[in-house]
C-alpha cells in the first residue's frame, strides 16, 4: 500500500523531506517496506499542485527552480493546480498531511486549523511547528485519538534527534523527574564562541549572524523563547504536565558577561542556557535560565549548534541525548520518522 | 491479560527485575496497563519454585534473605519445587523466559541452550547475557521469528540504557555508517581516574577492584573483551553485519601510560577505549582500541563508569546516548523494556 503526501508548505523543510524521500527510494522499501507518493502540495508563494496519481519529485523542484512556482509542472491529466491550503488538506486523496507551513509561534496559525482540518478529514498529520504542540497539545491530541489518526511532531523539539520518540519507546517503565536541556543551538554556539575565543556576547552573536545560525532579529533565541515552547512540549508530552508557554520562567542569555563566563572556567564550569522541567511530587516547574554546569556533566561538552537533553529516571538514572537541533536533511528526516511510524503500526495491523 | 514470567537465574539482575516488578506494579498498570505475574523461578544455587497461579515477590526475596535458597517458600497447593533451568523452561505455563543465568560467555552456554528450548516451546525469551546474542545471533534470531516468538536482549550492551532500541524505533530510515562507542565502565573508570588523579594504571586499577568496578581477574575488561562482545552485538543488529567475536581486533588499556595521558591533554584530547563498527561499501570493521579522542567529542566528556554510543547516520549526522551500563536496578529495567516492548504489541494487536 501507498502511502499517499501532501504537503502543506513547501520551504528549506519541505523540500528537504522531498528530497530524502526521492534519494532514499530503495532504501525506504528495502528496509521498511515503505512505498510513498506526494499527491500534492500547496505553498503560499510557490504555488499549489494536486495530482492524485502523485507527483514527480525531481520534475517539481527542477520547475520550481527554475521558474519560481511549482504551477509550472508540466501539464497532464488529471493535474489541478491553484488549491489553498484547506482545499488540499480536505479534498485530496492524501492519507497523510505534512505540516511544514509558515505559521505565527506566538498564535500557532495557521498550523491549528490546518490540523483540525486534516483530522476531521481523517488524515494523519506529521508535523514540525512549535506552536500548535505547545499552545494547543491536550485539545489536538484529543481530536487526533477521537478520530482515529495519528499526530507526530518529533521535529519541534531537537529536529531529527530523537528527542520526543526516544524515552516513549525505551525509557518507559521510568518516571521522567526531570528534563534539562540545550535546546537552541543559536544561543549554545554564542557561549561556545564567547568562551572558545574570548569575545563579547554583541561579538559572538554578529558571528552567528554572519553565518546564519542567528537571525537579523535574534530576540525569539537569545531570549530564550525558542527554548520555552521545547521545554513545553517535553514537558507537556513526557511527564503529563499541563503547562502553558507563559507561565515558564524564562532568562536568555544576553546579560552574560565574558568575565563571568572566565570566572565558571576556572570554577572547572561552564555557561549553559538550560531548558528545565521538573517534578516536585504532582507539580511540574519549567524554566528556562543560564546556569552554570560541572564541566563532567553530560551537556557541559555540547558545544557549537548541537543540542542535547538529560532525562533523569527513576530507575535508569540520568540518560543524555544529543544530536543535530535543527537543518534542512535533519529536519527532513523528523518528518521522515514520524511517517515510518505510521507505516509500522499500519503494517503490523495488515500483517495480523 | 496477565504476562506470566518465569525466570532463570535468580542472582543481582534477577532479583533486581522482581523487586522493581513488585515496587512499580500500579505504575505499570497504570502507564502500560500491564499486569505481570512471576510463576516460577530456577536458580542452580538458591533452588526452583514455581507455582501455575504465581508466587509472591516480597515472600520470595525474605525466604531466600533469610533461609539462603527460595525452596522453603511457604508451602501452598499447587506449588512445585526442585524443577531444573529446562523443565522450567518448557513445562511451566510462562509466557515469556527471564534468562539471567550464570552463563560462560565463551561459549555462550547453557543460556544459548535454554533460548532454543523456550523459543521451540513457544515462549519469548528477555535476557541480559552477552553470549548468545555475540555468538549465535542468526541462528537464534531466525528460530525465534520462525516460531512467532520475541527475542529481547536490550540489556546485553549498555544494560538499560537503549544502545539496541533506540536506533531500531527512532533513528529508522538512516543509514548507519558508523558506531563509536564506550562500551566497558571499568576501563572508563581507570582511564578517568588515571588522568584526573594522576595515578598509574596499576594504581586505578586496585581502586578500581577496592570499589567493586572491577573484579578480582580485570582480563576481560582491561584487555578489551567485553567491549569486544558489545561491539559485535551491535555491529550485526544495527548495520546487518556478519562479525565474529574473534574477528574483531582487540587491544586493551593495559599498556597505556601515565605520560601518553598527560600527552593527549596538552593536545586537547583525551584517551578512550572505544569501541568501534564502521561500514566501507559492504563491508563492515570493527575493533577495539584506547584513542585519543578531540575533548568537543560528545565521547570524551563521558567519565567514570558511565557508557556511551555515538551512531553516524546519514541524515541525520552524529547522535550520542550515554547512560548507565550497569547496576542491579538499572540492568533489571533492561528487562522490564523488553517486557513492555512485547506488551506493547500484544496490546495493539488485540485492541484490533
Amino acid at each position: 500500500m501507498t502511502h499517499k503526501l501532501a504537503l502543506i508548505g513547501f520551504g528549506n523543510v519541505g523540500q528537504g523531506f522531498a528530497e530524502i524521500l526521492r534519494d532514499k527510494k530503495e532504501f525506504l522499501y528495502e528496509t521498511e517496506e515503505l512505498t510513498t507518493k506526494i499527491v500534492a502540495i500547496a505553498d503560499i508563494n510557490k504555488g499549489s499542485i494536486y495530482h492524485p496519481d502523485g507527483l514527480d519529485i525531481s520534475t517539481v523542484l527542477d520547475v520550481l527552480e527554475g521558474t519560481g512556482t511549482i504551477e509550472n509542472y508540466p501539464a497532464c491529466e488529471g493535474l489541478m493546480t491553484g488549491w489553498n491550503s484547506l482545499k488540499t488538506i480536505q479534498e485530496t486523496n492524501a492519507d497523510t498531511i505534512i505540516e511544514v507551513s509558515f505559521t505565527d509561534v506566538n498564535t500557532g496559525q495557521p498550523a491549528i486549523d490546518y490540523c483540525k482540518a486534516a483530522f476531521n478529514s481523517g488524515k494523519n498529520v506529521v508535523m514540525t511547528n512549535k506552536g500548535p504542540v505547545a499552545l494547543a497539545f491536550k485539545e489536538l491530541m484529543e481530536l487526533a485519538r477521537r478520530k482515529g489518526v495519528y499526530w507526530g511532531f518529533e521535529g519541534t523539539v531537537m529536529s531529527g534527534t530523537p528527542a520526543l520518540r526516544m524515552p516513549v519507546t525505551t525509557l518507559a517503565g521510568n518516571e521522567i523527574t526531570e528534563i534539562r536541556g540545550i535546546l537552541n543551538g543559536t544561543t549554545n554556539y554564542i557561549l561556545t564562541k564567547m568562551e572558545e575565543d574570548g569575545i563579547s556576547f554583541k561579538e559572538a552573536l554578529k558571528q552567528a549572524q554572519e553565518l546564519g545560525y542567528a537571525e537579523a532579529d535574534p530576540t525569539n533565541d537569545i531570549e530564550g523563547y525558542d527554548a520555552r515552547y521545547k521545554i513545553v512540549i517535553l514537558a507537556n508530552y513526557l511527564m503529563g504536565a499541563n503547562l502553558n508557554v507563559k507561565d515558564v520562567i524564562c532568562k536568555g542569555i544576553t546579560n552574560l558577561t565574558l568575565k563571568e563566563i572566565e570566572t565558571a572556567k576556572m570554577e572547572r564550569k561552564r555557561w549553559k542556557l538550560l531548558a528545565k522541567a521538573t517534578k516536585r511530587g504532582e507539580q511540574i516547574c519549567a524554566s528556562i535560565a543560564p546556569e552554570k554546569v560541572e564541566l563532567l556533566d553530560p551537556l557541559a561538552s555540547i558545544s557549537g549548534a548541537v543540542n542535547a537533553v538529560t532525562y533523569e529516571c527513576d530507575l535508569l538514572g540520568p540518560v543524555t541525548l544529543s544530536g543535530a537541533g535543527a537543518g534542512k536533511r535533519e529536519t527532513g528526516f523528523s518528518l521522515l520518522i514520524d511517517l515510518i511510524s505510521i507505516h509500522r503500526q499500519t503494517l503490523s495491523n495488515h500483517n495480523r
